[in-house]
């Protein structure tokens, strides 16, 4: 059994290579690559598996879930500028995968162990991504 | 190759547990132990996996799908209080999880075994669980 | 310029005229009248209209909006039964229409008088109310 | 890692047998029988599975996959009738099934062998389809 | 008090003018003149504004209002071909805004005079109209 | 009769008074006021009032409306930090409702006197705003 819970939160980012110059940076990542940052709403589904807790028919109770979400996701990237503002991502390019990945690690450190884990990330309505572990 | 039919219900519930106190429940399921009930709209994905028939171009005629999940589920918890008028939730307790293990196994009765079965069940657009068997 | 904010609650209701036997009450309301009730996810636009202030940019704050709305209509109606919960709905049914014109009621009198208000309620996704006041 | 780009198409179609007779047809098929066609907004989830590279941050540019699917599924299908103008449906009949297994054909030619892929299609909001290959 | 029904149809049509050559449709329709048409999943919000009954708590029944939807306008668009099989579109091209025009005036004439009536019709995610009458 | 697009621009932008100390900022904007900027998926709708031509079936034709949406305003604004990359925010807040005003102002002078104009802008799934002009 599997649940999930969606949130949300809206940074800027820019994608370049520090290593490129400009114009492979431009190149490679288009407009993505603008200097002064652009940025999404970002929705993010967490999905949980595990077994039904007879006592309380959940697998996990959501508003548990909620606050982890919150408190270790949206509270650090919601609103900020991920390149500048989060230190995850000073050496990691904030690309959608990436952000899934380091969403990922961060929320699999806050649920036991008998859980397995995956996340979904929208950038925007047309593209997402989704992570469910190495 | 799978299909999925959605469709929807709207119930009242309340979650509780009548081994525990009323503080003890309103600790544990909050609001949702509200005993005058609340209610969701619920938004049913039922997805059937098997091969495609080649005189039809179809895995399973989505009309007589449809018909199965309406004449099963959705006249049967529809417009209903989950806890007080529907015999499947007398002793289990009609969380999310609940819900879509039940219609779970109505649904696989009523399937020819060789399709896999599997629900999405979501109680708000941010609640949501998914149930594919044992 | 007109300003909107989305919030959600969750309740349990029924549809039903005391006045009338349970038989007209079916022929009428059909099953919105079953006895224990069953729910909806409400989701309430509420639109503001007036002038930006310059120093802000804003036509009125919406987190300032947010807030009146969760304190008075979702505290209110959250994960609640209209009909047994609500002293609104004691005396008047709790049709769409009649949530919408309370919803009106309660949040013009938390409004400055400079700004003119609009509510939409959806019922289910199929159904909804707009009501822009006498 | 998976990546995923949504995009669409809007077709005419026809779903009919012509080894069987009007009646079997419609008895079959119904209204999707109707021999002026209908027609539908196709909305096509594209699934790319892979290794993030190190250097872009990436699975796939999404651009990339984006220029794939407009220009081998969009240009193809968008604006056209399935049965009459798509040599791919001459002999197959376009039911939701057949196209996603038709598109995930094309696109596989078009994506290195590192990559897995899944395709998901939606008729109507309320139907849909998943094809991940053989 | 507006209160708003919300149904689908799915249906063909092709856009051209008999008195242009294939080339001047071309240059203004562009592929929506494809000679064997395509198609769209028409979402079609139904708005009908009057006074609540204080008997049922309505504007007017959605269920009575669902019925006359379906009857008048599903009944005879969903699954057709609007430009061959539908004598309102024979003179007329069925454009989203003649096609709302029409639904406008078949249930105008199927609606009490205290009632005002709008449409709002989708014809993709990204283009509609709506009328409210002359 | 209305005809309407929909499209989108994601951009970055910061909401602050530079006449304010950073505490006030603060106080007033929250988070918003964050000096790296944050960022948001903007959903743009552009309703145009107008007369049928009964030549095309159009108000106007959407493709055109498209056309200018995108080069006028998407151009100008996606993956664009509002407050430093575009004079329009050089000595205006880039609020929701500031962002709408610049935009149809843009438009107006875009189209014929002919049709109304009005523009609905979406920063979150939950804050939005309407103008239709003074």
């Amino acid at each position: 059994m599997k649940v999930c819970r969606r949130e949300t939160f809206n940074s800027a980012h820019r994608l370049f290579n520090p290593d490129w110059s400009d114009e492979k940076n431009f190149e490679v990542f288009g407009k993505c690559s603008n200097p002064n940052f652009h940025g999404h709403n970002y929705v993010l589904e967490t999905w949980v598996e595990g077994d039904i807790d007879s006592e309380t028919g959940y697998v996990i109770d959501l508003k548990y879930l909620k606050d982890i979400i919150r408190n270790e996701i949206c509270e650090r990237f919601d609103h900020r500028n991920l390149n500048l503002d989060c230190v995850e991502f000073h050496s990691l390019k904030p690309s959608a995968e990436n952000i899934a990945l380091v969403i990922w690690n961060i929320l699999r450190t806050h649920l036991d162990n008998r859980y397995k884990l995956s996340v979904r990330l929208w950038e925007t309505e047309n593209n997402s991504v989704e992570y469910s572990g190495h």
